[in-house]
């Protein structure tokens, strides 16, 4: 058993102080508020040191390992595509659109085999942990050979991107990503050969062949509605279940010339509009497409460091959520690896748009950005008797944040991944502060042999 | 002297390997590309060790002190309210807008003396030093005493904010600010009777009694045109002039109601649209206002982080320096002190609001956050024989930075302050990486203590 006291804590919807918490085969078994602070009392799920009574507290806070700071449950990462990680400062030299910005991101997926894919996506999912990420969902589309041959294990790629979670200690939800056409009717296109499996069939037969593991789930992804015909998009579900909707004004209109249909009503008529699945991006709605999403609690999944390198626009997270749908967040192209700015951005991409503040509170932007329920881990994201022991320790007299108060007003408005001094996911320390500097030069090895 | 051999630096809009700098008596007295690199030709002010010739090379590449990493010019901040440093994730809590913001801000101003204010923007001035800042801009206009009569030496406060930045190692330009009125034909209220002089008179000769220092240019600034009358903004000019424009809607609406003008075409009334004068904001404007700023060449000092935070909306940043006007970088309310992100916030919302890449690239940002003219300080802001000599130096192996290819994209779509390890100001080193931890809690102490 381990014991840690925080000096602050998430915990519940509200900032603690000297939060007890014991962790046992990866859970927590006790969480317990023992000091004389000033919001000491008992809440749901946690005793105070006074009435514990019956809670299964044993250790001694004099016995436990000190974690000054703030801590929070572990961040989820709801969309990543790892490779991009080797793009990052690399796309911004010349005008262009999001298409323009594909094609440099194409040159990478052509350089990848098993073999340096494993190291980067190890990197980028180290660089992940560094940041306070216990989890993330890899939309993994780079499936074949160059050539669009499988390779002898058809899942090779997959199963990397598996083991590379595993090494950086962070757990996956593999969406395993069917992508059939370039476009509405068009086959794919150069290096999207290395994406399709040909037809919806084959892709459930080789995602059925991917075996289970302790720290990954399974789901599955449709790349986007111009990627899947609907017909095919129909015949398979499964959960969790994810796509790219209306990222960009092209898509739209090319999907309604295609079916007469926004994404959002193509994907409702596959039948995939329900509260295990995933809408990522849901830039360009119309009113229709936010009740459809809100009325069957559909996740959005909001990416706006992306979305602002891309030019995609804001889209409409508040009226999302008060339509009913739950926002998650992901650093996508990993342009930025920094829940705590993609949690920010949120509500300042929304002040942009509107010139009005005060859209998302930072107890709401920090739910979204440890929401792990949309990838399948309901049992995270919480500092609770029960749940999986993850805990994100981020220093509270930073040069960023010294002086903003140590409260889930410091994690959202003011913290960056730099502040995050520690990292336990499933109750082991994944990464120390002093951790980075050998990661930094890691990354810039790895990165630096991919493009040489 | 002091010599030092940057592995890769900025010189002369690119980016160079292995360039010896030479400083005497705070400038520097040679820059020499002596690498056998793939961008080592001779180019305008600096010359390569084999055609070194006439120039005053004395120094000997292994004698030199090495800064690995990627060297830039130093950042000018040209638009703070250092007291605002205390708000930092304070003001998020409830809905509102720039105006109830306002409330919470002038709420710090009422709790701060000199003796407190030296403390907080002694500290503040470090944080801009840490982020490669080696100038700043001080809009300055906490003047009096809390009942608005003047301290016995009238210029208590502007001294203190001189001191400050001394303290710091930066330079500073103290741009004493007039405040006249509440909005157009009120008196000041409450707060802001410590911020008026009566009239522009008292507030000229109370600016010429503040004397002249080293490190330190005084210039002048009419609050907003909600805050200095017309006639009264006509009596006198100074160089550098700046002030706040068009930042908000609602004073558009109102200065076109009093005048039936813009603030833009007040501003040029009143004979300040000159190419060595700065507004700041410049977010909402028409067509003519933008014609005549880039006509008279009037700098644009842009602020994005803050402009995010106070629902300002994007201006058009890219159209006024198609018509002429320099763009200058803020970081104003320091919810951030980011140089880095200020100037890719400039392109990215940009992309937010046309949907499209590519409106500025890094050199033209990089140009952009260096630039000290506005400010007075012409002879800044490059690493050239003769200028001043700062030197501020960024990990490119960092986590953020590695694998981004170590050029101007690294500074300006990579970095953070945190990846900035020495940073030398006027010859002097006035930031280490291992001074970053210490300040921190100085920050902590200092914010802490206003706060109690």
């Amino acid at each position: 058993m381990t014991t840690y006291l925080l000096e602050r804590a998430w915990v519940d919807g509200r900032v603690l102080d000297d939060v007890l918490v014991e962790i046992d085969g990866g859970r927590f078994t006790s969480v317990t508020s023992v000091g004389s602070t000033r919001d000491s009392r008992r809440f749901s799920g946690v005793a105070t040191a006074e009435k514990r009574g019956n809670t299964r507290l044993t250790g001694d806070p004099n016995d436990a390992t000190p974690l000054p700071g703030l801590t929070i449950p572990g961040l989820a990462n709801c969309h990543s595509h790892a490779f991009h990680r080797a793009l990052r400062g690399r796309t911004q030299r010349d005008r262009g659109t999001f298409w323009t910005w594909r094609d440099q991101m194409y040159d990478v997926a052509a350089r990848l085999d098993p073999d340096t894919y494993l190291e980067l996506a190890t990197a980028t999912y180290r660089e992940m942990a560094a940041a306070g990420i216990t989890c993330v969902g890899e939309f993994h589309y780079l499936h074949h050979q160059p050539d669009g041959t499988p390779y002898d294990d058809p899942n090779a790629m997959g199963k990397v991107l598996i083991e590379a979670a595993r090494r950086a200690g962070i757990r996956i939800t593999l969406l395993d990503t069917c992508y059939l056409s370039s476009g509405f009717g068009k086959p794919p296109e150069g290096p999207q050969v290395r994406f399709s499996d040909g037809d919806v069939d084959a892709w459930v037969d080789r995602v059925n062949a991917i075996g289970p593991w302790e720290h990954a789930h399974i789901g599955g992804a449709y790349h986007s509605v111009r990627a899947v015909p609907l017909n095919q998009m129909k015949r398979y579900t499964t959960a969790p279940l994810h796509i790219h909707l209306s990222e960009q004004v092209a898509e739209n209109d090319a999907c309604l010339a295609e079916y007469g249909l926004t994404p959002t009503q193509v994907f409702a008529e596959a039948g995939h509009l329900t509260e295990n699945n995933t809408l990522v991006h849901a830039t360009h709605l119309t009113d229709d497409d936010i009740r459809l999403i809100g009325e069957t609690r559909t996740y959005s999944c909001f990416c706006p460091t992306t979305e602002r390198d891309l030019g995609d626009g804001v889209g409409p997270s508040r009226e999302l959520h008060d339509a009913g749908s739950r926002l998650t967040l992901g650093s996508d192209s990993h342009a930025v690896i920094d829940l705590f700015e993609e949690m920010r951005a949120v509500e300042l991409d929304e002040r942009l748009a509107t010139q009005q503040r005060g859209h998302w509170d930072a107890a709401e932007l920090l739910e979204a950005g440890t929401r792990h329920d949309s990838l399948g881990w309901a049992d995270a994201g919480r500092i609770a008797v029960g749940a999986r022991a993850d805990l994100v320790t981020i220093a509270t007299d930073s040069v960023r944040t010294a002086g903003t108060g140590a409260d889930e007003q410091t994690a959202v408005f003011a913290a960056v991944a730099e502040d995050v001094i520690q990292v336990v996911a499933d109750g082991h320390v994944v990464f120390r502060a002093d951790d980075r500097a050998q990661l930094g030069r890691d990354l810039e090895a790895v990165i630096g042999r991919l493009w040489r």
